[in-house]
């Protein structure tokens, strides 16, 4: 593997691979972006670091305005929490003794430490083991979007709100409807209907927190999918966007209000590179980036131009991916290398150690992506 | 994370989820299995470390009499050589500078080291490189069995081997065969068909290198789909055998020389653990294993009994799984622990850092996945 400290001021083609490189340009472009894009709508941003597990990238997220940070787990709370962060929210429940323990720990250095609640019997165990800690824990009531994922149904956010409310070492806090379900809609005009469907029902479950006098500062969801649309929810106070740091395929192939069949507002900042290795027949090379390398999920990969026109990735196995070439091609030679955009950049992310960081091109720095594997 | 030293002696319904658990009985059984009968044909073993990802369990092999050991990657070769390893195999070509310096780094400390080749200008490369070191390289012909992926077309095996045995800073092994394609035909008549149908045309590549004076002493190939069928060809010397050590739901769905329609052979010693987050439905739950912890590829991972009877697992996101519940079912809480069985256990092996080791159900060791990410 090659030495973080041997890749600084290399031309990104020189890496070895395969590796996940970020334009550190684009990245700044899509922070600021999604920032003042909220700003637009009055709406504050808590993205989610489960796309980009990397810490380095949540503090330029922090610095560029976000009120705090999602993660999914307890285990990358505890990453970021190490780090200095605070008013962290982990998005789903936490129901065992071990993570409970653990997410106390986190609570013990970082006061402003969020859940999300979706049981009355998870309600009671986390005031238990707060109170036995002598900490309050922050809570939010998970609204369940018609997904049957995690949360509860919308008529019972208020009783699930006044439970919690009632017991003296949790803290509520508000409500979190996260419609996972509705991100990748292809058609825009669909995307927009079905999202404001469910959160629109949130909304009346934060009215009737407020009618009946039970606190609700936050009301937390949406995603990079929905984020053109979300905004439009008066009580929505901020956006879970995560996947427009990096973006990839899947998200690129859904329509946005600017493109029916593109979502063009933020370019990928995040590629792979990969090197052909095999070139033996005509029209198709064999590159070093397979399924360990690839997320093999959210359709394909696409091959970026600049590596030559109408290239077409596909899956071949664990280790390597095939690459067709157009009829005509000059073709390559064995050490050539190949940028890719990942077909879905979270779970993608999820297989690598490290980010290389390029500015025009040249490393300039090399980020762990200290909550990899961090799936507990 | 749990920290490795606090899971010893625990039972593994007690392990912090998701996380992968290796039964240290059924580890032994396959491991013995396969050597058995690789050696009731008089073949040896080389298995591939691609599977496990794990040194100790490349040791195990290792003791129980594999000749070798083979890897996809050069990472993975400097962990194994790093760890005492000798006459490890690369199976795909080393062909950017980069790599093969760090070949090379692991040539001077394994003499017995080798890597495939498929190109003559990689062969002349590598051949001026170790030229330029002082040291000796052993090749292997890779023989491209009709997928195109890597490897040379039989009719030009000898070539290329005459080609290698003429450049004087490498050393001729012999070939390798290794038909991907085949290893999961359902039928084990196609299968049979299918492999043999490549594999006698390698060994035909093998009677014209001995025919014409090129030594061969290895003629290396098959995986655990083809262990039945491959070591009837009298040429072969060795297997590389990988799946059969862990299996997973996407091998034991195809037939074999016992059972149409399962491969009894191998049971499973690699499974997952998963608890139940939330369960506000009827007839699902949800679980705290998604695509970050289980790899989408291979089919469905399954639910072992004991977990429950007739439990459909189902992929519900990055963070997420579902379980379908029969009619009648009593029914999970939130905090109870499922058992499955992983879809594919290569790529799935490579989304963890740890093994729990356990004997008799409590957890006797914790092994690192010490080739973990290592896809350069």
């Amino acid at each position: 593997m090659q030495d973080p400290k041997d890749a600084k001021g290399l031309s990104r083609w020189e890496l070895d691979t395969p590796c996940l490189v970020v334009a550190e340009e684009t990245l700044e472009e899509n922070i600021g972006k999604m920032q003042d894009h909220a700003a637009s709508f009055g709406k504050k941003l808590r993205p989610h670091a489960k796309t980009h597990k990397c810490t380095r990238i949540a503090q330029m997220q922090k610095e560029a305005g976000s009120i705090g940070i999602c993660v999914a787990k307890v285990s990358e709370a505890e990453v970021l929490v190490n780090q200095g962060f605070r008013g962290v929210l982990i998005t789903s429940p936490v129901v065992t003794g071990f993570k409970i323990r653990r997410l106390m720990d986190c609570l013990s250095r970082d006061p402003g430490l969020m859940v999300v609640v979706d049981s009355p019997a998870n309600a009671s165990r986390l005031n238990d083991e707060a109170a036995g800690r002598g900490l309050k824990l922050g809570v939010l009531v998970d609204l369940d979007p018609g997904m049957g994922r995690t949360g509860v149904a919308f008529q019972e956010g208020l009783a699930i709100g006044q439970r919690i409310e009632s017991l003296p070492s949790l803290r509520l806090r508000g409500v979190q409807c996260y419609a996972g379900q509705v991100q990748h809609i292809r058609s825009f005009e669909e995307r927009c209907r079905a999202s404001l469907e469910w959160m629109e029902q949130a909304a009346e479950v934060v009215r009737r927190f407020r009618h009946n006098g039970l606190p609700c500062d936050i009301f937390t969801g949406g995603g990079t999918g929905t984020c053109e649309i979300d905004c439009r929810i008066p009580e929505l106070t901020d956006m879970q966007v995560g996947s427009y740091v990096m973006m990839d395929a899947d998200y690129l192939n859904i329509g946005s209000s600017q493109d029916p069949s593109r979502f063009v507002k933020f370019p990928p900042s995040l590629t792979l590179l990969t090197t052909v290795i095999s070139a033996n027949h005509p029209g198709v090379v064999t590159v070093d980036a397979g399924t360990k390398a690839l997320y093999r999920d959210g359709g394909t990969p696409y091959v970026l131009d600049r590596s030559g026109p109408n290239l077409k990735f596909e899956w071949w196995g664990d280790e390597h991916g095939r690459i067709l070439l157009p009829k005509g091609s000059p073709g390559f030679e064995i050490g050539d290398v190949l940028e890719l955009v990942v077909s879905h950049c979270d779970p993608t992310v999820n297989l690598f150690d490290q980010l290389y960081v390029t500015r025009e091109g040249r490393v300039k720095e090399v980020w762990p992506i200290d909550m990899r594997g961090r799936s507990q």
